[in-house]
């Protein structure tokens, strides 16, 4: 099937079934199944998100999959944000006095009540955590594979604090994480505050990583919650501060889900297929043997090749099957291997490959430099990757100086700045005038400060979007 | 509290409470909160398991949590296995026609049902995958930290294959994945064929890693199961075959569950607490600046140490707590670190470090020196701790010629090997004359052919224990 991704949503669709990211067939809704290919490129990921985590002190840890129904229920502003969609786990023969139990649409009220056990002075704290597992909300709305489902697969930190000083300084160190996780992905995003009415439930604030899909609209891509003070008076979590005086922890939750993977796929993908950013490919670079002749030499010399990368720690394979060169080219671009490297008689003749990166560009590169050139090449198109999605978002946000403005960019889609006052009236009248979202103000650097675009009083610079 | 290993449940006990590695205060019952340290360690322990799983073509996946009944009960034999032991999951609305969904206990129903959309022809075969999650089962016996309980942590493999034979190949092929996993932990285990009274529910036969525990009984470390044609009759799998003839598929499946963590702790550990393998803890070299004067200058030499061996990828980490460097000593001897650099003003001096290994064997070091040694000691290390515990398991380790010195062999608890003739008949009268359980009987090598020491018949050398 010939892909266009001028028609968006065919074009993912196609791309997720073809290139074995994930099936859609699994007979339980809004629960697909993760292929190899998918499930490759989404742990590499996860792996460099997590390496990062606990660069920063973020110990690994696993809390089991079951919430018992008082704990889930005790931060009431919390529960009421899902409660028609949590899922609850019963055996058919229960003990005696076994609680409802669960299972996690988010892990704060399974591992808050433990942090009672673990925490009792200052010299306890900071407290860093994170996990990698799914949560479950049973979803009611369409499901979008990737985007939206009733299996989520994610990411979650979740710290505490002494004081509301150093959660802040926890909320900076947790979106400079992210920042670097997107960076390494080549995805570009907008860092908004949410609206009051938009954030997590039982949260302070929330602040979000938007980005903008290819058919105009945004996606939250990663959030980062300041809970303050909040469920730590839920659940009575206190530390002795310097002066042994009883204090509330401060505490955050943050978390990235498997849209990681979706924004991969979105954003670099073209007509041939997916597009990888060499760090996050499961095959780096494949070995393509070009044969007019005898095999066993090119077999040979493509092994060779092989052998070499592999000692350098990149993800190399060789195809040697049964099929014109022509065909492997347009297999391992679909997949979005990142390069290519082609070895025929000449070549060897010439001590020399050919070496193709997945945006076309062809060198011819000295055999005994294979290596060398490669690991350079993976930096390159790194950049370039990260250049390309940026200049593309930066194209597609525009500034508008009334709500007017606003509505006829709207039309094309894409991320509009403008000034709100941060009244959710006034983001009701921007949503409707436009038809698109109030994401939330411009958050960190600078402070943005701007007229509201409805009422007129002093407001911040904000974004709106049509989203998922 | 002081440990001694000479009272092993008590010190089991407490090396997981007191070294970070599970936390049993989690309300619900069987499902442990896993630690910082211990989740540290498993998730290395995992890493190393995926990666050969993965060098031998096993494709990274992931499937659903929830099984539609159906599905789950389609192989008779299979469900009966855990039919009690199943949890439900239910949403408080469900939509018209939703399925009774189970958690999943295992995969395998979760799995071969895809099977038909991906597997056409003998081209397509093998298919190889594997996925670490957690299976669950509503434990009604008494539950056992990281032994036995509701939630289990596991890494499961499933292969698919044209023919008996090629099946037969990935057996051979599992076992030697395993082996090598179990080598890389320094963990000695005997191979058995477990009694056909007690294979995996829907298995031909079922192979087992069973291990020595320092109580001296045995713990079911990991399993490999050749499913044959039973599943794949059930939910209709076949391909077509070189002649274009439909065959069904054979079929395998093996799993390593987070009680590799339970005998890694179990095997290594000593008095003073855990032992850890080099390449599986989560900090592989401890860097402790001792002081007598100014701090300064030490810190600074320990820092230069410090970024030397990261430099070459040692996961390594300066204590500069405000403690005495004998606490420090302490504390990391109990969470098993495997090496301690100590530095103080002479060492400074003397362009040297001290170095620790977690035996305490204690060697001067020329400064210049250290990231080389510190990398070859991880293997001298790895082999001791390795040679220690098979020289053990050997000791533990007796033939017994019939029932009357094989009960008094079981005494003294450890493994004892008798000739059994296969039949449910004789397992159970060397159950009852020893008190002890018949795992099953030696796989791999040469034949061990053995007469019964019930019956006197033809038969193979069989492994009895008692087991958890």
């Amino acid at each position: 099937m010939k892909l266009s991704k001028d028609n968006f949503s065919e074009w993912y669709n196609t791309v997720l079934e073809e290139m074995d990211i994930i099936d859609l067939r699994y007979p339980v809704k809004g629960m697909p199944v993760y292929k190899g290919w998918g499930f490759g490129i989404m742990k590499r990921a996860f792996g460099i998100l997590e390496d990062l985590l606990e660069k920063h002190a973020h110990e690994p840890m696993l809390f089991p999959l079951l919430i018992p129904e008082d704990n889930l229920r005790k931060e009431g502003e919390h529960i009421k944000g899902f409660e028609e969609q949590v899922l609850w786990a019963s055996a058919l023969n229960p003990e005696e006095g076994e609680r409802k139990l669960a299972i996690r649409p988010t892990s704060e009220t399974a591992i808050h009540p433990m942090l009672a056990y673990w925490i009792r002075t200052h010299a306890d704290l900071p407290f860093k955590m994170h996990q990698t597992v799914c949560v479950y909300r049973y979803e009611t709305k369409a499901t979008k594979p990737l985007i939206r489902g009733r299996e989520v697969f994610w990411n979650e930190a979740h710290t505490a604090h002494a004081g509301k000083e150093d959660c802040e300084r926890q909320i900076k160190e947790a979106v400079e994480i992210y920042k670097e996780f997107f960076k390494s992905l080549c995805i570009p995003f907008k860092l908004v505050q949410r609206p009051e009415h938009d954030k997590f439930a039982g949260a302070d604030y929330s602040i979000a990583f938007d980005m903008l899909m290819p058919d105009g609209k945004a996606l939250q891509g990663g959030t980062v919650h300041n809970l303050g003070e909040n469920f730590a008076k839920v659940y009575g979590l206190t530390y002795d501060d310097e002066k042994g005086e009883k204090k509330f922890l401060h505490q955050t939750s943050y978390g990235i889900s498997m849209r990681a993977l979706a924004l991969l796929i979105a954003i670099h993908g073209d007509d041939k297929g997916l597009v990888l950013p060499p760090f996050v490919a499961p095959i780096q670079v494949i070995v393509i043997p070009v044969f007019f002749g005898e095999k066993e030499p090119v077999i040979a010399e493509c092994r060779k090749v092989l052998q070499e990368l592999k000692d350098k720690g990149v993800r190399v394979k060789i195809d040697a099957r049964d099929m014109r060169p022509g065909e492997k080219y347009y297999y391992w671009e679909g997949r979005g291997v990142p390069f290519r490297v082609e070895i025929g008689p000449k070549d060897i003749e010439k001590k020399q490959v050919v070496l193709v990166n997945r945006l076309g560009e062809k060198t011819v590169v000295p055999q005994e430099e294979v290596s060398d050139r490669i690991l350079s090449s993976f930096v390159h198109l790194t950049e370039k990757l990260r250049g390309r999605a940026e200049a593309e978002q930066k194209t597609r946000t525009k500034t508008a100086k009334d709500l007017e403005e606003a509505k006829a960019l709207m039309e094309k889609g894409g991320l509009v700045e403008l000034g709100w006052c941060e009244s959710e009236e006034c983001a009701e009248k921007i949503a409707e005038a436009t038809g698109a979202e109030l994401r939330g103000t411009i958050w960190g650097g600078k402070e943005h400060k701007e007229k509201c675009a409805v009422c007129g009083k002093d407001g911040k610079l904000a974004i709106v979007a049509k989203a998922y």
